[in-house]
């Protein structure tokens, strides 16, 4: 079975903007053995995009629309749909009602525009938005159906789950799709490719993927079978192949990313975590308790982004940083130490370093940084220097570095 | 004038990949004032594509194809194109001359297969490659042109700028494109453009787009006309109206966004800010610290995840705790003045809330949060309650609002 995808909006027609939504589409309607024959990108004109959408009931059996569903003037998807679709549009009072219900919990009035968000087209059935405003829409015609979706990735996302799925699946013949997932850190895409490719390319039935973001790569080797025994028999013979390829690389045999891995193993070991920070300057804090639950073992810090603060805070010496400069192992270390010390956490990380543009002192180079580890038996530091001075690149793989150093020293 | 353009390939169809080609091309073609109306993203499919091709046509003066100039059997685009402008194609011997000797020159000998990209349309002006074997073509329609150029960025830029742009300037009026930009917070999406919408739609030369993320909004009013100098007054008129429609909700009037602009103010005022971070968990210090020369007025904090680090790093009695719940102005309250005194800071900022999936305590619910502001003058405590229980949301909503509200308190 066949897809087309809409994105519908303007702001994607500029050159800064690109669809996103499409990709996490195909993703999901691929695993429902759908291929994806076509996109688009269509701006806010209603009788360009009924053409559009038109055009893409011709091709194949299940349109996607996504974006246009707001309350503004320029939010035509639903009128370009019914047009397409040569239907009749009538205002539901319940989604009036449910949309003013949801203003009022936000202590807010509905605005009178709104109101356009509770038209519906004849046959079709309203998917719930449980984030949004929107309503979606799923119309079934004589060779399928097409489905309008709201444009907000958040919003989209959730109801594509929820309420397309399950219709979907109805639709589609089975097929089935396993996914086995690995996360590694600490190894270049190209070193990576070049130790698994010659295992994964030997297996016709296995469509694997390496995404690489900073030093973080997921894998994702997809087998597609007519059974779930097949498919997962063949992803059993190709992962003791790759995890002796890629050793201990491989943080992750899930998509669980760095910070999950290392919230899990402190949770059961009873273990606490605090954080020092000063060139990621919060961003490590933020990753640690962007995690549900994370309070268990997170109780916080300090970002100590000024000397002043490192002095005050965390009683670093000022002659040590005056000595040492504060991009030093000198002081990386003590930050460490007495963030373990004044919080009573188990672990510490702490990290300095220079993101840029420019340095602080010059103990360091641009891109040069420090993470350092306060574990019960001793405190370690790790130096690493960046090569490109970009700011949130370094930033992003300091991070990255000190969540990979104590995990490896949180064992198995 | 408008431009459609359709990129081919079916890797551009899978999940992983995007077509990127289109958002450089955009750029030059706006900087022309031409349009850019649609794209498109087809497979390796000669009558589908040449479909699109047609409706392409139908729509739009400008038709640009990128990709599927190969040599390969799945190289598609020059019998597409034939097909929908209906006409002949004819092999061209000084073209495959040419390739043969870029392969000799590279010491190879070229494949059969590479004649096919020798063959040329009628009626189409061949697009020198200088960086690859793929010829583009430039083919006049009744109605403006088709152009083939080739996929990989390298070679299709090198012969865009080259070949397509000179003839481009050519065809199109001469048009000059300036562009007003400004941010907002606190306002909904439908609320500002209620609010906007009747004096923007009354402007015919003047192309708005609003766009929306979180709680922070960007409009982009851009100006289509003849001269530089027509283009700024008419910015110049509708500049004064919006203001005076969107008050002070306004807080940037280019794109920098809320940290940037508070940092300036800070800045200039020679004031310095810390933080006391609960619900943002070090993103609201991640989100400050991320504007290069940050260090100029913000001295970092404390990351009070933890009951435990409330109390020690910033001494809030424990019984305050008890007695208001941690998610609480009081505590809030307490935390920023706290944060203030510590630090040093001119001003502090104290985030406290319920981000999900569960409450820190009873004393408020989820989605529930508050931001205190110390200054110089008193310390406020402003509170919130985020509708939809999104963990990632509320945290990035409350950060958002805690910027505001300084910002607020920054004045002019």
């Amino acid at each position: 079975m066949n897809a087309e995808i809409i994105a519908v909006g303007s702001e994607m027609l500029t050159p800064e903007r690109l669809d996103t939504n499409s990709l996490w589409l195909t993703n999901e309607l691929n695993d429902l053995g759908v291929e994806v024959i076509a996109k688009h990108i269509v701006g806010d004109q209603r009788e360009r995009l009924a053409g559009e959408i038109r055009r893409a009931m011709d091709n194949a059996e299940i349109v996607i629309v996504s974006g246009g569903l707001g309350p503004t003037e320029d939010d035509v998807t639903r009128d370009s749909a019914a047009l397409a679709l040569g239907r009749a549009q009538a205002y539901i009072e319940e989604i009036a009602r449910g949309i003013e219900a949801r203003f009022a919990r936000m202590k807010r009035i509905m605005p009178e525009t709104n109101r356009r968000q509770a038209m519906v087209i004849a046959g079709a059935e309203i998917l719930f938005n449980d984030r949004g405003t929107a309503p979606g829409q799923w119309i079934p015609f004589e060779n399928g159906v097409v489905t309008l979706l709201p444009g907000p990735p958040y919003e989209l996302k959730s109801m594509f789950t929820r309420e397309c799925l399950p219709r979907l699946r109805g639709l589609v013949p089975p097929t089935v799709i396993r996914t086995l997932t690995m996360r590694t850190t600490g190894m270049s895409e190209a070193a990576l490719d070049e130790a698994i490719s010659p295992i994964y390319s030997s297996y016709k039935k296995i469509t694997t993927t390496v995404l690489a973001h900073n030093s973080d790569i997921q894998i994702h080797f997809r087998a597609r079978c007519p059974s779930d025994a097949e498919a997962n028999a063949l992803l059993e013979q190709i992962r003791p192949k790759i995890e002796t390829a890629l050793g201990d690389f491989i943080y992750s045999r899930n998509a669980d990313p760095l910070e999950v891995v290392v919230g899990r193993k402190l949770q059961a070991a009873g273990a606490t975590l605090s954080v020092a920070e000063s060139a990621t300057g919060g961003g490590l804090a933020d990753r640690i308790s962007s995690v549900p639950g994370s309070s268990a073992w997170f109780l916080g810090g300090m970002v100590t982004y000024s000397r002043r603060l490192k002095v005050e805070l965390l009683g670093i010496p000022a002659d040590l940083i005056d000595r040492c400069g504060p991009v030093s192992s000198e002081v990386t270390a003590a930050m460490a130490t007495a963030a373990r010390a004044r919080t009573g956490a188990t672990w510490s990380i702490a990290v300095t370093g220079n993101a840029g543009p420019t340095t602080d002192g010059d103990s360091a180079g641009l891109g040069d940084f420090y993470v350092g580890i306060a574990g019960p038996a001793e405190t370690t530091v790790t130096h690493r220097v960046w090569p490109s001075p970009d700011r949130m690149r370094v930033r992003a793989f300091a991070a990255q570095l000190a969540l990979d150093l104590l995990n490896r020293k949180l064992g198995r």
